[in-house]
């Protein structure tokens, strides 16, 4: 079909969402782990695969998935970035042709079950709240780990506003110095390659920079959740020297208040109505001066969306 | 075109899904409560809109929907199932020709958020585990009043069985004694009659009855889904006079355990693949014995799935 | 705890979605039929599988699984009615204590791709217009069969009015003679039992209803939802002499007409907003003058939602 | 708390989600564009909005909806690729502080509906198979225009192997020379900036590209999802000259053979259990030779998923 010609650019390929669940039963209180795992690899030797279907160095979705499971059993879990660390190693070492990949996990939290007032040992709640997230990337010989977090649903009875912005002929935004401020937060942030090699506690990282978002949440009187978004990717960096930088997808999610006039009622602020679409949607990265950029570590990894 | 004739069966109309988000801030430490609310009307007089699109009789599920919002002004929520009985009074006794039909809700929860370990006045988080659920139906003169929840999702990690089922040609299940049971519980309970009329602290049953599920459910060492269900709603009609009946919905959420044996590894029951489908579908009826039953009070009502 | 006592009240269980892909292959020329299959099953003599965990008689929602896949290479599928029809006799024959059950079927259209205007042997694109329903109850020693979509997706852009409704205090709705109509049909009919038992090609009834309800759709001139589902149904009873009744659930998708009179254009009902929620829900029966009710043929089936 | 600063890095908001039905209606066989916009903005000058919550710059996201739906009436649609190109224009052109951003969009088709077997003139129903995808990047001062599909469900019954790939410890899976191969097609294709400039007919180009993806996904014998990945990639561009290049994201949907051994049965390639999760994800990257790179027209389109 003519003198086109085609080239195989960027590309990777593997097994998504293997959805584990490790329980650890060394003794009667019993702990569980609760993820989903992807695992996909990338190599220059793979373009084979796509332009002749040659097989011959295509480490199989089935066997990255088997991987997952097996090393759940040999190495334990610990944190999803841990799991995905050993398994990104494991593959590029494993099979010279394979350079690099993006592994990424979502962590679901469950609480023990209370029996009369006690936690009971093998007995559990999903919790719920957020979803917690995770990916490594290798590339380039180089190893990036992000956290992070989706679906953390916050919102503020008042303490925001939204004044003072330009208005054009498509304008018909009221100003307001009072409204409901709700999001789900979506955020993730970027650990220090140093941190990594020195070794980062990521439970208490998730827990702590979870902690910090809602905490800076509450406290900012918002001007815009732009505003809001900064401060809590800023407070983040602030308190944990092992942050390189935070990406946030924030949707407005509107909360109209409802005209209640044509029934002789005022509003005060107290009845609204919760929109579904459209929303608004911020989006923002806040990044530690003097840190080196790596714009390949978020190489395909879903923030914005 | 020929002969046949037909008439109008069992129907209904109104609004689906009003989101509601209801502020109270009568002091700095404010309350919200989060609503889906749908209103659907009955009366016999209905017909002609079906027949000859004659809508002289019908309250327009717009009206229907201002009604929630401006209910919600003029008399507060206090909880889903009192709003349900108001709106319901409201639309049988302003429009002679409504003589019944079905409010439903869903609420979601929402926790303060803590700052400095102390909870903020205005800034919460929501919750995200279990949705709870009211419906009031007005039926025959009568009104009938239920509560429940979905989406609490639960799981051992031991203490269940399943053995000594029978086996025919297509059975290749091997019998278990130490296996991981998980569900997501939908569970809905009629408050009797008379207890609605004498007063019931809806919200504290909710929280009561969700307590007692939770507790059975850790406790109860399971030989099967079904015996586990059965004792929860035994608990729960035990423990609380005003409860007529508990009906549930339970999906058996598969965990499988990982044949590791390919790559030399023991699975002494620690690595599990949860499954998405197929999935045990387990549903019943707990009822109080000497109360008349109300299968009216369940019309309609999505419990089994 | 104390003197109350509970009873178990309806209930059934086994097995639900399980993904069905069935290739014939008998030529060259491949038929792909693809299901989401449930069963359940109910019978008196399952209460102690409730009350004390014996699982003596509970036919395993593994083994009912199985029986599906079996069934599909011993008799094929043909219809998701024969399907479930085998099914439901199969379980009630074999097993003296299972009186009756459940079973449903979903079932998803795909189009041969075209390759140079002919319809290729064995590729296959997936339609994605409605999902086609299947149920088949078995109670009291009678079978009853309906069929069904969902999600059939329609609009008339005019030729919709809705005017004429009373007026209160909360009604603010403006009146009017050119609306757009949308809606997402589900639908489902009963089958005559005496047309099941004389044979009913399923495939050819789905068919001509589904072009019947589309047909009724687009050619009334509406004056209310509830008008023109009546016709609807009227004109598949009056079409298909096997339809006992039908039953619906039609969500009035809204689609407001965007004011861009602050921005000095009108808007002759050319653009609109489509909103998610609230949204209208009418819901109605149309029923075969002459014929026996049977509301035993719908218990759970989930048709009003 | 300290000495450590922070920068803004990447960032935009917007409006999401806008949903817009527009009826041409200048003759009484009217015509329906059903789409669902977003508008994100970029500009330098705009971090004021996050650092101090400055909104002088912001142009409201609620204007950002407004001028979807003027820009409707004013401009029409015509495609999605011309409303997001006029839409970004004007929000670079009208406000000198913003710079760039990314407009996308999503379009449901319809057919209409058959009376008689002619086409009505004014009722639909909804297609259902695949969402038109469109995305217009303005950054630098220039303009990039993808155009894309999600959703497209295909299948080939047989005509795919999968077969010669490397084993290690990990691997169990079986080599096939006959096997299912499903998918869930994403693509996005890029136009040529001098092709955007030129005139394109989108409308064509799109349903065009659409077939060429369907065809080759059928007469390609697949030895790997990668290679007929490829090959539709490659077909599109050699068959017309406005495409660079072409991203795909395609989840390998496994379609396992059941084992009805234990039941006496054979299982020639005809009973499947299509599984949900996980699923292979084969995501690859096809090139015109020649065509300048352009990294920056992807940013933030969610390609890979």
């Amino acid at each position: 079909m003519s003198d086109v010609t085609v080239s195989l650019g960027a590309n990777k390929y593997g097994k998504a969402e293997c959805r584990l669940v490790k329980i650890t039963r060394d003794t009667a209180r019993h702990e569980i782990e609760d993820l989903n795992v992807t695992s996909q690899l990338r190599g220059a030797r793979l373009v084979d695969s796509y332009l002749t279907g040659d097989n011959s160095l295509v480490v199989a979705t089935d066997t990255q998935k088997n991987t997952v499971y097996a090393f759940a059993r040999e190495h334990g879990v610990g944190s999803p970035e841990e799991l995905l660390l050993r398994l990104g190693d494991h593959f590029v070492s494993s099979f010279d042709w394979i350079e690099g990949g993006l592994w990424q996990a979502e962590q679901y939290s469950w609480d023990r079950i209370l029996l009369d007032g006690l936690e009971h040992d093998h007995s559990f709640v999903r919790k719920g709240q957020a979803t917690r997230l995770a990916t490594v990337q290798k590339v380039d010989g180089e190893t990036h780990v992000t956290a992070g977090l989706k679906d953390l649903v916050v919102l503020k009875s008042t303490g925001s506003e939204f004044r003072g912005f330009p208005r054009d002929r498509y304008t018909t935004l009221i100003e307001t110095d009072d409204r409901i401020l709700a999001t789900s937060v979506t955020g993730r942030w970027r650990y220090l390659p140093e941190a990594v090699e020195a070794g980062i506690d990521f439970n208490a990282l998730y827990a702590g920079v979870s902690e910090v978002f809602l905490a800076t949440f509450a406290s900012v009187h918002s001007l815009a959740l732009q505003q809001t978004q900064w401060e809590m990717g800023k407070a983040a960096i602030e308190a944990f020297p092992e942050i390189a930088e935070v990406k946030f997808a924030m949707p407005n999610k509107h909360h109209f208040l409802v005209d209640l006039a044509p029934y002789g009622l005022e509003n005060p602020n107290e009845v609204f109505y919760a929109a579904d679409r459209p929303y608004g949607l911020i989006e923002g990265t806040i990044v530690r001066d003097g840190v080196a950029a790596a714009p390949q570590a978020w190489t395909d990894v879903p923030t914005f969306v």
